[in-house]
C-alpha cells in the first residue's frame, strides 16, 4: 500500500479587517516541491495549502485543501491526520492573530491620534497538536529563525517530539534555493549545501520515508 | 511625443519583524492590466510595483521599480512624478505600519501573557502628496470599501483633488473581474458592468488620456 503523507504548505493569513491581514512571505514553493517529490516516490498526498501564488493540482494521488488562517489549517490537519503515515509541517503559519477582526475596513483616521493598536493573541500550535495526537506517524517540522537557528531548532525538535526538523535561516523565504540543516531525533545532523528547493524536498521525503520504514519494521 | 503615465501597483508590505508583515490581498493584476492598456495606447509607462506574484516586464517603454513598503513607494513616486502626464494610484498601499520593526523574529512566548500588542502609525499618503505637488498631471485614484463605497469615494475624490476615482467594493481584490464605478471631477458617474480587469484598465486609460488631452488644449 502507498505511504500516505500529510503536508502543510505556504503562509497563513490572519485578517485584521476584511482587507488587511498579518502574514509572511512564504511562497509555498517548498510545499509544492515536497508534494512533487512525494508523488515521485509513489506516495499518496494530502496538502493543506495556505494562500500563495503557487498552484498545486488536485489529482487522484494528491488532494489539495485550501485554507486561509492557522485555525482553518489546524481544522484540516485534525480531519486528515488519521489517514497519514508521515506529517510534514512545511507551512509558515502565523503564530498570532488579531484578538478582534473588524467587520468593516478600518478607516484611516484623519483627526486625532495618528496611531492604532492591534492586540494579537496566540494561535493554536499545529505541530504540537500533531505530536500530542500522533499514533505511528513520522512527524517532520520546520524551523526558521534570524538568530541562534540550530539551538532553537534542537529545542523545537525536542519540545514538539519531532522525528526530524528542517532548520532554515530567514533568507530561504520566497527564495528558489535553500541550504537547510536536517536535525534528527537520534541526534544526527545533516547540513545540505545551497541547492534548489526541489533537491531539498527530495532529501526530506526520502529521509521521512526512511524513518517511517524503520519504525514500521520495529 | 508619447504621453507618460506613472502607475502604482500591487500591495505594499509593512514588516513587524524580519518575517511577519501587515499587507493585503491585492494581486497587482489591475496594475499590470493598466500598464498593458497604456502601452497599447503608445504611452510610456513607469510602474512602481509592490510585492506580488504578477510579473511586469521592464522594456524600452515600461520601467518597473520594485518596492516593498509604502514609504519606499512614496520615494519612487516623488522621484518620478515630474516625468508624468498622468498619475494612476492603483496600488493598495498599507495605510499603517508598525511603529517599531523588531530586528529579529519575535519569539512566540511559551510562558506568561498569551497576547502581544502591535502599535501602528499612519503611513504617508501617496495620492495626497501627488495632489499637493502636481503641476499639469491628471491624477486618478482608487477607492476600495466594504460599506458606503460611493459616498466615501466622492469624498476622497474631492479631498484628494483627483480628476477621477475608481470605486471598487472589496470583492475585487485578487479577482480576475471587477465592476467599478468611475466618478469624475465634473460630477459625471460611469458604472461599469462586471468585466475583466483588462477591459476596466482600457476604460481607465482611455478616460485618463481623454482628460489629459482636454486639459492640454485648454
Amino acid at each position: 500500500m502507498a505511504i500516505k503523507i500529510l503536508i502543510t504548505s505556504g503562509p497563513t493569513r490572519e485578517y485584521i479587517d476584511p482587507v488587511r491581514f498579518i502574514s509572511n512571505a512564504s511562497s509555498g514553493k517548498m510545499g509544492k516541491a515536497l508534494v512533487e517529490a512525494a508523488l515521485k516516490q509513489k506516495c499518496e498526498v494530502i496538502v493543506v495549502k495556505g494562500p500563495s501564488a503557487v498552484e498545486i493540482k488536485n489529482t487522484k494521488n494528491c488532494k489539495v485543501i485550501d485554507v486561509i488562517s492557522t485555525k482553518d489549517m489546524l481544522s484540516a490537519v485534525k480531519e486528515n491526520l488519521k489517514f497519514a503515515d508521515i506529517f510534514i509541517g512545511a507551512a509558515a503559519v502565523s503564530d498570532y492573530r488579531p484578538a478582534i477582526v473588524a467587520k468593516n475596513k478600518i478607516k484611516k483616521k484623519n483627526v486625532g491620534s495618528n496611531t492604532i493598536t492591534v492586540k494579537l493573541v496566540k494561535n493554536p500550535d499545529i505541530i504540537k497538536y500533531v505530536s500530542l495526537h500522533k499514533k505511528k506517524q513520522v512527524v517532520v517540522g520546520f524551523a526558521l529563525e534570524t538568530k541562534n537557528l540550530i539551538s532553537y531548532a534542537k529545542t523545537k525538535l525536542k519540545e514538539k517530539k519531532l522525528d526530524m526538523i528542517v532548520a532554515n535561516d530567514s533568507s530561504t523565504i520566497s527564495s528558489k534555493n535553500s541550504a537547510p540543516t536536517l536535525i534528527f531525533k537520534n541526534g544526527n545532523i545533516k547540513k545540505l549545501n545551497l541547492v534548489s528547493k526541489e533537491k531539498v524536498a527530495k532529501e526530506i521525503i526520502n529521509e521521512s520515508i526512511g524513518i517511517f520504514k524503520t519504525i514500521k519494521t520495529c
